[in-house]
């Protein structure tokens, strides 16, 4: 993904599916056979169906999604087949197998989540050129690791402030119970750092049918978000609120004063090695960790 | 289009999309040149492509769409997009010209009225199992010629009762103004009949910016034809409203009694032959059509 104002760029693997993945620590013959599907096939497909396009315009796409129930994050319904429009197309023009096409067009329409990598890609491009800005107090990072949770900062370099991962709280996946979590875990929190995912909850009403809560704890988190953020988002505006911009640019002063920590949208990892996904909720990170960024700002600034 | 529970049918052409468009009244060349291709190639590649399935759930894909900012009559983005995900696995397999696969799924995909046609006949096999219920004040059918207004109800037998149809207030395409409306045309009202359409706009916040109005209006739209309505729907569900089903089954006697009028979403064509579509709306049925068939009620009925 390349952001062509800022003339950077950020990568990501393709996406699995729900369920039994890798990035969730599932290992099977199972999930094996979908990796070398998604290496042998899915990936070349791509690539050649994106080289007869001018590329694909991720931002307007997102867009495009908050305005159809998606937030971006955790529901990637509408991103997915929007995805899936402007793929199709060329796709059909670069793969001569029907059966392998029908293959291709059936996995990305299928999966509800065909869109999330390009859209953390994506992301990744939006915060990090807004890292490095001297005297800036805006996270620009925020990654689990299943062990600890971290955050870095504009102003602060390289240096990121970690404390333990919560685990999420949220619905299980029939046959497991929260005894199976493990604790929060991956990168996808890119996504509320620019101002989608927990962030836009109020453009995706239908999620609390995946993450537990109600349309108004949606909207609650939405609001919320707005307390410990600078802007209001240009381009990810939402009908609910009456087209309002997403929360965007969290600031670890705010954090701190206020008290209030980041909304996330997570998947749930079971705790044991091989399984898998096993839910999906929400989770906060941990105060300290905005804390720690603080004093090092402090520190850094001399203030 | 089949109504597997009652065993009736009912059909639909293929949508031409927005704009230019025959069903507006919009002649030229650039027109019957669609007209051919959709009759010539895209037709053709529909059923080939749908003999290769057991039928699309047009209802299930209408109830996710609901879930999607659709309301199903003037925004159909997810919907056609669903649409677009279950036909293009198939459209892969059977289309050899990988050119005219392009196409097909470049027009699929980029008109966000694609399934409207078939959801518009799938809410008259919905309709029409209800009519004909001996003793029944529901409305069955509702449809405008571009002059008049018509209602047809299930305990009324064939008979129609109709008055001049209004003209829609709404947003116009560059160039045009109110000035230039037809009065109310189309059979597409089916859809308000089934449930959704204006019923439903609680769903849909940012199609305001394509009828005009404010996102509570919209939520305000579907709270109001509770009023009278006779049931809640079991399969379209309104995230925005607790996942409350749509109100569905109009009642002659409530609409008399309250004076309040359906409310449907409908496009806008323009008066003189030739032109097309002009703009997207709001309109409501005349009053005196409801009137009527409470009196014709009432003489049938003895009361």
């Amino acid at each position: 993904i390349d952001n062509p104002t800022h003339g950077n760029q950020a990568y990501s693997n393709l996406n699995e599916g729900y369920g039994k993945v890798l990035r969730y620590g599932a290992y099977s013959e199972e999930v094996l056979d979908k990796l070398r599907w998604i290496n042998g096939t899915l990936g070349p497909v791509l690539r050649e169906a994106l080289e007869q396009s001018d590329g694909l315009d991720i931002r307007a796409l997102l867009a495009e999604a908050l305005h159809m129930g998606d937030e971006g994050h955790n529901r990637n319904k509408a991103g997915s087949l929007l995805y899936l429009k402007l793929l199709s197309p060329l796709i059909a023009k670069v793969v001569k197998d029907e059966g392998v096409e029908a293959e291709v067009l059936q996995f990305l329409g299928d999966n509800a989540l065909s869109v999330l990598n390009p859209v953390m890609a994506a992301c990744k491009v939006m915060a990090d050129a807004a890292h490095g800005v001297e005297g800036s107090t805006v996270v620009t990072a925020m990654a689990r690791n299943g062990t600890d949770f971290g955050v870095r900062v504009s102003g602060l370099g390289d240096d990121w402030f970690t404390a333990p991962a919560g685990i999420p709280e949220g619905l299980y996946f029939p046959g497991f119970t929260s005894e199976d979590a493990n604790a929060d875990i991956g990168d996808s929190t890119i996504t509320e750092t620019a101002g989608i995912g927990g962030f836009a909850m109020a453009s995706a009403p239908a999620i609390v049918a995946f993450v537990s809560g109600t349309p108004q704890d949606a909207l609650n988190t939405t609001l919320e978000m707005y307390e410990i953020t600078v802007a209001e988002h240009e381009h990810f505006t939402m009908p609910p609120l009456e087209f309002r911009g997403t929360p965007t640019g969290i600031d670890i002063r705010k954090v701190v004063e206020l008290g209030i920590t980041p909304r996330i949208n997570t998947g749930i990892a079971h705790k044991e090695p091989g399984v898998g996904q096993v839910g999906a909720g929400l989770v906060r990170p941990p105060k300290e960790i905005f804390e720690q960024a603080l004093f090092a700002y402090a520190e850094r600034y001399q203030l």
